[in-house]
């Protein structure tokens, strides 16, 4: 478990609302990927757009997501965003998300993402990477935003 | 598991795609959606919007869904989404999405929904509610749409 | 044309992207939503979930939506939303928006909205209703947000 | 006014819906992209994907949309969607749409793109082209799809 955490506050819109008038639930993966670019460049202190060339990665694509409903989230309401890296590992790291409202817990979110490089030889095609200590260290800053 | 299968096919559109040029996560989640009301139309023989009143339910609320990205989709794509109920429980049960291009697996998805009715006192609550045998027989049904 | 303009600043995200790395048009549209509720909000001083029951209105659907599309806007690019009412009629109005991207316009929408409650004898028809004069000389208000 | 004419059919989708319980608008912006890309596949014979590199250009960008909604269209709502090029200019072009629910007009829409090579000596400009006449006489075919 990384130290550093990032935190965004916004309102759910209309737009973001099923007929049932609670947000719909894909819009929720939009919200925690914005929490991750959000989160990656607090700690890194690289705008979101030029992390790929500060960095000199291809990205760091979405393998696996995953969201735990509790609560519902309605039109009007303030959200509060927290993400954090839950783990590190060699190629790959865990981000986790939690939004509430009004101070209770209503989504939980789970993304795995990939440190990738573009193939020295095929530019179309990527590859896992190790990710620098460098970078992981700034994650362990206690700093956080 | 039960046996009962629906499959869509349809076409990933520009609009769908982020810019890597492939399909962003969160639609996944849409298709994930489309696929259950599919599967459910397909194996209760009632027409989605209906659903509700035929049934005298508030709905089938999502409370957990997940999804492992194995390969990208892009503009132009042909997707099979094949979608099943995996698990029936007493009140909730899983319904498992497997998502292919040109024959081979692109996205596995998970959602675990809840059988709702209103509550008798307060109907702005949704109660979870056992789901009809008559309901879980349809879904053994052989003749798969 | 009246008085009183409303503005929001936010943040370009990378699900709002298409392949071509800008914007795809059709988010500018929930944008102008966006704009439009926050615009009532703040000449009316009524939080947006609440417009309707403290108007005792149906809402302010739609008729008529365009935009001119100037230049584009990208990943991580700050907009600035100015939204206004630039027209009240009898029972519809119009709402003209300006999106700016360091210093320069972006996006120009516009749409055009009714005043609806709901029929007396059948819940589920609206229809329009004129626009109460205490409403409109809100929006005359020179003290914008 | 040109001939030819593409007709796609979809379902509206729990998921295009909002808390009034009919299609939010900007989804019909994401159904006329859909509607241009399938008419010029039909027309031209080219998948949407090739058409930039078959004919050598940067895309057809929109600089212009607008839309009029009629009719609401619900969850399970089968559109049936009509679209054109209703003028050809020596650069840009219009498209017109006609989404019809049940029978009747429910919105419609107009987009204006522009023909676009990328600039030669700086690849992340676009520059306005002239419509080879060959496209263009491609759209005066009668065979309509």
């Amino acid at each position: 478990m990384t130290d550093f955490v990032s935190q965004r506050e916004f309102s759910i819109e209309w737009a973001h609302c099923d007929p049932t008038g609670v947000v719909f639930n894909s819009r929720f993966f939009e919200f925690f990927d914005w929490g991750t670019w959000t989160l990656f460049e607090a700690a890194l202190g690289v705008k979101s757009p030029e992390l790929a060339s500060v960095f000199r990665i291809a990205g760091i694509p979405l393998v696996d997501a995953s969201a735990r409903f509790l609560a519902p989230a309605r039109f009007g309401d303030v959200v509060v965003h927290s993400s954090k890296v839950s783990e590190f590992r060699r190629t790959s790291f865990d981000v986790e998300h939690s939004l509430s409202v009004r101070g209770a817990l209503a989504v939980e979110g789970y993304e795995t993402r990939v440190w990738t490089r573009r193939d020295a030889n095929d530019a179309g095609v990527v590859r896992s990477e190790p990710i620098p200590d460098a970078v992981i260290a700034r994650f362990r800053n206690t700093d956080s935003a």
